[in-house]
């Protein structure tokens, strides 16, 4: 046997998983607040659910961990969250409109592994079913804003509108057969900057060099988001220009918030989208890591689920992991412990001083194993345990304990009542 | 495509997710009161992890997902958490001891399917390791009995000693080859009745009559705790059956809880057991449905990494899809929005107004739709919200806002302040 981890999955022991469940009780926490209900569906799927051509796509299916049950059923683990609860939706005709979930569980990928790349990850996901205006999208731009502001990481949203893309390229003259491979190139503007950008348009996607100017003259534009959307206005016309226009213009009043910003030249892979689409990415020089990101897909799920049917719905999804990496610095606790009771030979009394820290909510250890004051030290202070709490013969008697604070070594004779408001404050 | 689950597995809407949640949030709570810390593994284990001969043993791994990574691994779906526990100890050898976590995950088994068994389900672990003395049991019990009386259920603690059980077994004179098929038989006790276990292990196990009454008359046993352990005294001599008895009364000693139960018959079906082995049992006369269940492993990590040093190992786990069958009756809450804002031709001003309740961190939705407000009182009724603020021109000009109780119907003219002081309290 092999003593490993399979190949790009990795263990969170207890001083990185405190720090990733700070950040998804956040999480958890501002979802519930702007009202979504949590939902959770199972890691396994039904392949023919995953591999739906309305789904997540051939280039996912190709990294789908893919498996047998008993019954010789075909099944595959999720790769997002979005198929489950298109899923979710078809099943339960009952549920009620506009349906707000949020969902924050693991999906896997059987894809390249590197730095940070993994194969099984946890997504937290927050959709909007039923809506069909901007106000939705605002709402989850402002969740994106109100969670990150809470993180401590600093961001902005940038957003674009498919529908205007879409416009732009008609405008351009690019024929519709190019459309797909002209966006996912645009896409990688930011990475791969405007140079490199009209090469591969040019020598890979094969557009003329009067298209590809054309392009890029409405793509990349400077000032701010109200000059960008007059100078859209100018230059594009017909209906589909107009109403991107207006969801650009609706959606910027609502969510006016310094940090968003208009990014004509966003397009985000997914073919599923069907008009806004967003990014948060962290406002930081060096990495332009995104860290969150969705969109609006009205089409997806009646596709998905064989129904003529339009389910307007607009997400928005968070890696974990990378906000994980992004905020992996400075000192973490290794213990949630916050207080380590040492009996010199008193085990049952400090027991029950024990219990009634506990009692109180204070996250209380005590040793077990009648090692020696200076053994029991070592060991809080190798978990980082911020007090330790004496209990011999004497203190039981005076009913007053020596708590010792482990970070600067000051000790006090405190009645239990006592050393329970002071862990409290 | 079939719009179904995969076979075994389920969803949990927001109205059965909001309760689930609650029961882990409480779990979790309990577990880091005691001191305990997180651990995070993958869903995806080597399987030559899995099938170690010291791991989960052969029926478990008949009932393994199992697949195969683009790189041809082996690989599995975990069927429990005290394997990957296991690998984590073994790779990290600067674990401090006694070594506290917990582990609240989804664990796999393809298994037969019926009402209440799922091929997937939550388990929530809490381990110690590097504690010799059956402090560690008590702490363990004392968990169980706290979490359950939080949770709101009524249960007893069962616990018996393996060593005891041995002994047992050499004084009824049973063959070393016939104690595990002895063990696991007697196990059943409880389902099957005296009678039926009589029959079985004479035809079954194929012990002979006096066999069969000696072990009878020692594990059947009436009375209280103490009374239990005078009787085994009297009749059970040597090296493991002492060990084994003052195990139990240092256990009784801490543990001196009036719903902890010795019960001579509890075995355990796990064979990597060496001690101690308890379970909680709801103390409900229809079902006698086990709701956490351990014991003490001191030879199984060791064995497991192939090391010849022993890790003293005791652990309990949950049963959270068990215990949320067991709290599943009554009301339940279908959304976690405590208030619904109804904006009467006042959008702009009611987002701000739902903005300041969500600040106040009060769970808050609003109507983006701009429906009409007895509609949006649909909704909002047909979602069980306790709350409607309605917004209308003239409330704002008077800064004074409906607040409607939707149970009882009671309406109330409030400033915004008064609005969140009320849903606070």
């Amino acid at each position: 046997m092999k003593l490993e981890n399979a190949r790009g999955t990795r263990d969170y022991l207890p001083e990185e998983k405190i720090a990733r469940d700070r950040i998804v009780d956040t999480l958890r926490n501002v979802f519930e607040t702007f009202g979504y209900s949590p939902l959770e569906t199972p890691a396994l799927e039904r392949f023919d659910v995953l591999s739906s051509k309305y789904a997540g796509g051939s280039e996912i299916l190709k990294e789908t961990f893919k498996l047998i049950d008993q019954g010789k059923r075909e099944l595959g683990m999720r790769y997002d969250l979005t198929v489950p609860l298109s899923r979710v939706v078809g099943q339960n005709p009952n549920l009620k409109f506009p349906f707000k979930r949020y969902q924050i569980e693991k999906v896997w990928r059987d894809g390249p592994v590197g730095p940070g790349r993994y194969r099984e990850f946890l997504q937290a996901d927050v959709d909007i079913i039923g809506v069909k205006n901007v106000a939705a999208e605002a709402e989850l731009i402002e969740i994106a804003l109100v969670a990150f502001e809470r993180l401590g990481l600093d961001i902005v949203v940038k957003f674009n509108n498919r529908k205007i893309l879409n416009a732009i390229l008609d405008f351009a003259g690019v024929p519709q057969e190019k459309h797909d491979a002209t966006i996912l190139t645009i896409d990688k503007l930011d990475k791969i900057g405007k140079d490199e950008l009209k090469k591969e348009l040019e020598q890979a996607v094969r557009l003329d060099e009067g298209q590809v100017k054309k392009l890029l003259e409405l793509i990349i534009q400077p000032g701010k988001n109200e000059q960008k959307v007059v100078a859209l206005r100018l230059k594009l016309k017909g209906a589909e220009a107009e109403e991107a226009i207006k969801e650009i213009e609706d959606l910027l009043a609502i969510a006016d918030f310094e940090n968003v910003i208009f990014d004509v030249s966003l397009a985000r892979g997914l073919s599923y989208y069907t008009g806004t689409v967003f990014e948060a990415v962290l406002n930081d020089n060096k990495i332009k890591s995104s860290v969150a990101g969705g969109g609006r897909y009205d089409r997806m799920i009646g596709a998905l689920l064989g129904q003529a049917r339009e389910y307007p719905a607009v997400g928005i999804s968070f890696g974990v992991d990378r906000i994980f990496a992004a905020l992996d610095k400075g000192e973490k606790d290794k213990t949630v412990t916050k207080i380590f009771v040492i009996p010199i030979k008193t085990y049952k009394e400090s027991l029950e001083i024990t219990r009634k820290l506990r009692e109180a909510g204070i996250k209380a250890d005590m040793d077990m194993q009648g090692k020696g004051p200076s053994r029991n030290l070592d060991y809080a202070n190798s978990l980082g345990i911020p007090y330790a709490l004496f209990v011999g013969g004497q203190e039981i008697q005076e009913k007053k304990f020596k708590l010792k604070d482990m970070k600067s070594g000051k000790e006090e004779l405190l009645g239990i009542n006592e050393v329970i408001d002071r862990l409290k404050s």
